[in-house]
């Protein structure tokens, strides 16, 4: 058994919330008397949307960056993405002086190539199917630390901490709602509530489209999709999740369940119009299964993690 | 001298926070990084486009309707505006049991009226420019009280609340931004300033092409526009302040500044885009100044009361 996988406890995301002090922000907590009564119960939404690069993503990428060695930090780290971990690794290399390369999709919007560049990345554009090789290649060439998105353990405890946060700030939960995409938010997240809310029960949401983690976390085995699913929660586009997920997920997740892209769709409408709040169709997955009233229960209190606010104009 | 003007003090606001208290949302403040750069101050937001109704209109309504006698109770209340105040007035009777007649232009937007339907109120459609002419006759008719959006004491103190609120969460400040349109939003504002942080400069930000709250001030005389002003900004388009309002400023105000339409739209779609907030194009009115750096300083501590996220899906 690998050691760093024993290793893995809700004292990891607690060492976390020391070393993100003052440089993560501790996002608010918010509640909507309209969401409490659509709902049935009593909801606390954490707010990783104004999270610093608009994602939860920036707190694992700097936990896990932050913690390398000199050596590491002199070689610099790389990782693959298109996405909000891009952005966060970006940020947390450039507030801990590390070269930063980031491989892309040539495909990639504009506005995320121009975001990620902004916080000082190098970034290398190659064919989408390449992008595992390519990384494999520059780290071979160059010597880079590549920084998983989700399959790390400093990862993972560092996206645990915006549900500890929330277990501070509100007390326990009865219910944890979690996008579920690699499986880093959701096995950060029940860490946190295994050892702040133990009674909470800790719910994972995928996309029907990209049910990968929920079939993963039944059969205890890393089921692969394909392709990347085609839904409208670009967050969640995973094909797998990682080993360590899956076993932090098999002892700590009790439920896995699945919306709909209408559903994702009305929730993220809902969020902009009624709760004034701008998410990505990835976080609104995590709010669907309220808004269908699929956890009512008077004094139930539910926490949600919104994962995050980055999405373009024109799917606004 | 009227002697309701004379009353007006920030006792009046400190009193509706007590009234308030566990009916509005005590809104969150939520400050940002980028804009701090950007502005080159610290910036405080206040986000009353969390509040009920989506916008600080619900503090004013509710203060005035739940101070009424039995007998304006049971007569019931009138109000004229397509707006944000509309819906303030309908939830805050439906809450006190009070019935609610809205006059509305019959070109008001359909989800607007509907907006004010749901909270219970009774809408009565006229001409645009009929309004005040129905309001009056079916307050002759049937004795309903007028609550006035902007020039009733009990409005400026209960929107006064927002600010009394950010001054409790975040301490003293040296300057405090508030959009302007009837006026009651910043002369609330500027007597919590008064009373919690004597030292700040409370300044008043206007469209250019809605200037006649700053020139009122200046001249110390109401001055009334010819018509409603065409700016993005719906919720600033009257076009006179009031006496009690024009009073408050002239004591309690500091300046009163203006921004473009292209400055307003900018800041807008900065709220979106950067600091994941829905608000509406009236509370972009007093972002605005700080994204042109026309208040850069180092330690300098800003608020803004960001008064509403009412927009409509084609807006954004």
């Amino acid at each position: 058994m690998n050691k760093t996988l024993v290793e893995l406890t809700p004292g990891a995301v607690e060492d976390s919330i020391e070393r993100l002090r003052g440089i993560a922000n501790r996002t608010p907590v918010i509640s909507s008397r309209t969401l409490d009564r659509l709902s049935g119960c009593g909801v606390f939404l954490k707010c990783e949307n104004f999270q610093r690069v608009g994602a939860f993503k920036f707190r694992g990428a700097y936990n896990a960056i932050s913690q390398l060695g000199p050596r590491e930090r002199q070689a610099g780290v790389i990782t693959h993405s298109s996405g909000n971990h891009a952005q966060g690794v970006a940020l947390a290399a450039q507030l801990l002086n590390v070269r930063a390369v980031v491989v892309m999709p040539n495909n990639a919007p504009a506005i995320k190539r121009e975001a990620t560049a902004g916080y000082g990345a190098e970034i290398v554009t190659c064919a989408a199917e390449q992008r595992e090789v390519v990384t494999a290649e520059l780290i071979a060439q160059h010597g880079y630390h590549l920084i998983h998105p989700y399959d790390n353990d400093h990862i993972i405890a560092g996206q645990g901490t915006a549900a500890w946060e929330l277990f501070e700030e509100v007390g326990p939960l009865d219910i944890l709602l979690v996008p579920v995409g690699g499986g880093g938010l959701i096995s950060g997240s029940a860490l946190a509530a295994a050892s702040c809310s133990p009674a909470c029960r800790v719910v994972g949401v995928e996309p029907t489209r990209a049910d990968d983690a929920g079939r993963s976390w039944r059969e205890n085995r890393i089921i692969t999709l394909e392709r990347a699913p085609d839904t409208i929660a670009d967050g969640l586009r995973t094909r797998y999740i990682g080993k360590r997920n899956l076993r932090v997920m098999r002892h700590h997740v009790h439920d896995m369940i699945t919306v709909t892209e209408s559903e994702i769709s009305a929730a993220f409408r809902f969020a902009i119009q009624r709760l004034k709040l701008v998410v990505e169709p990835s976080a609104a997955v995590a709010l669907a299964p309220l808004l269908l009233g699929r956890f009512a229960g008077a004094d139930r209190r539910v926490g949600v993690i919104l994962s995050g606010g980055n999405v373009d104009m024109f799917t606004l």
